[in-house]
């Protein structure tokens, strides 16, 4: 028998089993309402957070990531890949996982699989943008894009800004079936669409999530109407945009972080110095969110570090009292800091049974 | 029952617990001796790593750090935090852990502990810089603050370099016991010194691991004679170093990665253009080591990413075929990528009945 490590060794581990078993345990709605509402608490605090650029590692097939923030007595960083060419493999273009540290010691205290939560949190950020900015009649939504991201877009509206229709299109119909067939039962009334211009008809929010890295345009100036929320999310990195840049002209456009947006988002197509307007300050009453009726508003969303820091302490707290984490001997913790060796030492099996 | 996760979905982690198991199963002088040889092969290729400066996050007690480095086939990173006041919370001042990840898919592919692996590729990183730089004849090492490092120092040297006998030295009594105690059956001569003075007496290497933050002397000008080579690991922060400024002027320089060392090493004392060697280059023999037997050899050691990128290499390699790691849910594998939302609520608990 080996000494055993003290509590404060241990670090509680939300696997991905864990994670599907605490979004079914507390409601999949439920949970996006609840990320929402902590993620929009901590944009009301904006500028008490770190905002560090990512941390980047590039290669010549993807990306990997480092993603650190802090609130100054929380220390969150999230790891994320992005690899296009991962599904051809049958592997996601994206995992992820976070981590939660006590500032005041530095040890961690939650470590968790993020592939699953990066998806609610993106579905709740879009959803509570779209609370302050999209038109308050919104009941249809379009959803180009049919991936990995798309039924987590869907409910989210539906949580959150009360969509009762949603319609779907991507260029494989395959997706758009997929799609679909998930949200049989969620309530939502669910039109699969051939093409982006039948999906948007009638629309008051169009969602746009495709995965291509190059500059496509999913939509087209001529496509959109006055007085549409665009949600845009598909855009992530440099390269990488939806959407035609007329359309961009004729919005107001919202994003998190623009030094950020700047390289990743669909503005990365516009002039340095074009305006945008930071969400954290249309919900502080800083700054206008929605001004008229025919105002096309966009959210060029890239996904920031303090949403993935909010998910993190959400998860922390959903936890406590729940089957859903284990706990990990990560941290070594011995009775005497100054002596790790003789930690160490002690453990040797032999000398465990003298 | 839900789906159980594919094979990718699992990362082999290794505890604290299992380290120690790991270390005792191979031997510890056998584990410093090969890590001393992969952080060497690793700083033969130096040129072909990304080296990034690590990123900081600071506050009023302590930082959290996060290193990264790639050599273009895998990725690694540490997570580590510095907290020097934890030690009279009864907490450990450095804990760490690390990851490996394969660049072309951005999977994770090893989760270790790292407050061990660090203590252990700290020692070896500078008895491999010692079989370097310092006589080849040194059999007798001063061992100049007996904390948490101090048993690693000494056996590293014993087994890399064929240091015999060790002197002790420690501001407090009781970390000098200590170090004794743990050391009494490792074959090495300890000889307990009750000064900075005593302890370097007719030693030809001078290790320093002293942990105070702030601007020390440990070691003066007069007490250092010529030959000898220095091992100067405590000082590792802005602001934190060891030796007088004199020492340094004396002595011949090699760090492991000037920009860190700068701001972080000894030579943060030196003019920004103070002549110093990188290490690697004189592995490869593009610069000289020791010339003469009358030369000070300083190695001003702060810890560089591709150690700890070295030693997590080399444990994924141990652990295969042991019994010292778990393997963890961390990353959702679901069988379509575009499937994410199907594989969450196939996980359902009534679904799966069904």
């Amino acid at each position: 028998m080996s000494p055993l490590p003290s509590e404060l060794a241990y670090v509680p581990f939300v696997s991905v089993e864990h994670m599907m078993g605490l979004v079914h345990h507390i409601g999949i709605e439920k949970v996006l309402t609840d990320l929402a509402a902590e993620i929009e608490a901590d944009f009301r605090r904006w500028p008490l957070f770190d905002k560090t650029p990512r941390v980047a590692s590039h290669s010549a097939v993807g990306v990997i990531e480092l993603m650190p923030t802090s609130d100054g007595q929380t220390y969150g960083f999230k790891y994320v890949n992005g690899h296009p060419k991962n599904t051809a493999e049958g592997l996601q273009t994206v995992t992820a996982f976070g981590l939660l540290a006590d500032v005041d010691t530095g040890y961690p205290k939650l470590l968790s699989e993020m592939t699953l939560l990066t998806a609610l949190r993106t579905a709740a950020t879009s959803a509570m943008a779209a609370k302050h900015l999209a038109p308050k009649s919104a009941r249809t939504m379009a959803m180009i894009g049919n991936g990995a991201q798309s039924e987590f877009q869907c409910l989210a509206f539906k949580a959150v800004c009360g969509i009762d229709t949603v319609r779907l299109y991507d260029i494989d119909p395959a997706a758009t079936e997929k799609c679909a067939r998930n949200l049989a039962q969620s309530g939502l009334n669910v039109v699969k669409c051939r093409s982006g211009q039948e999906a948007i008809e009638g629309v008051q929010i169009i969602t746009t999530c495709t995965a291509d890295k190059q500059y496509a345009t999913i939509l087209t100036d001529n496509m959109v109407g006055a007085g549409v929320h665009i949600n845009a999310i598909g855009g992530d990195c440099p390269g990488k945009t939806e959407l035609h840049r007329d359309i961009l002209m004729r919005s107001s456009i919202f994003v998190e972080y623009p030094p950020q947006t700047r390289i990743e988002g669909e503005i990365q197509q516009l002039d340095s110095e074009h305006p945008v307007t930071e969400l954290w300050q249309v919900i502080t009453g800083q700054a206008q969110g929605r001004s008229d009726d025919r105002q096309i508003t966009l959210f060029d969303s890239v996904g920031f570090a303090i949403e993935d820091f909010s998910a993190l302490r959400y998860v922390a707290r959903a936890i406590k009292g729940t089957p859903f984490f284990t706990r990990l001997d990560m941290i070594a913790d011995p009775d005497d800091p100054r002596d790790l060796f003789g930690m160490f030492q002690r453990a040797e099996p032999e000398a465990a049974v003298a």
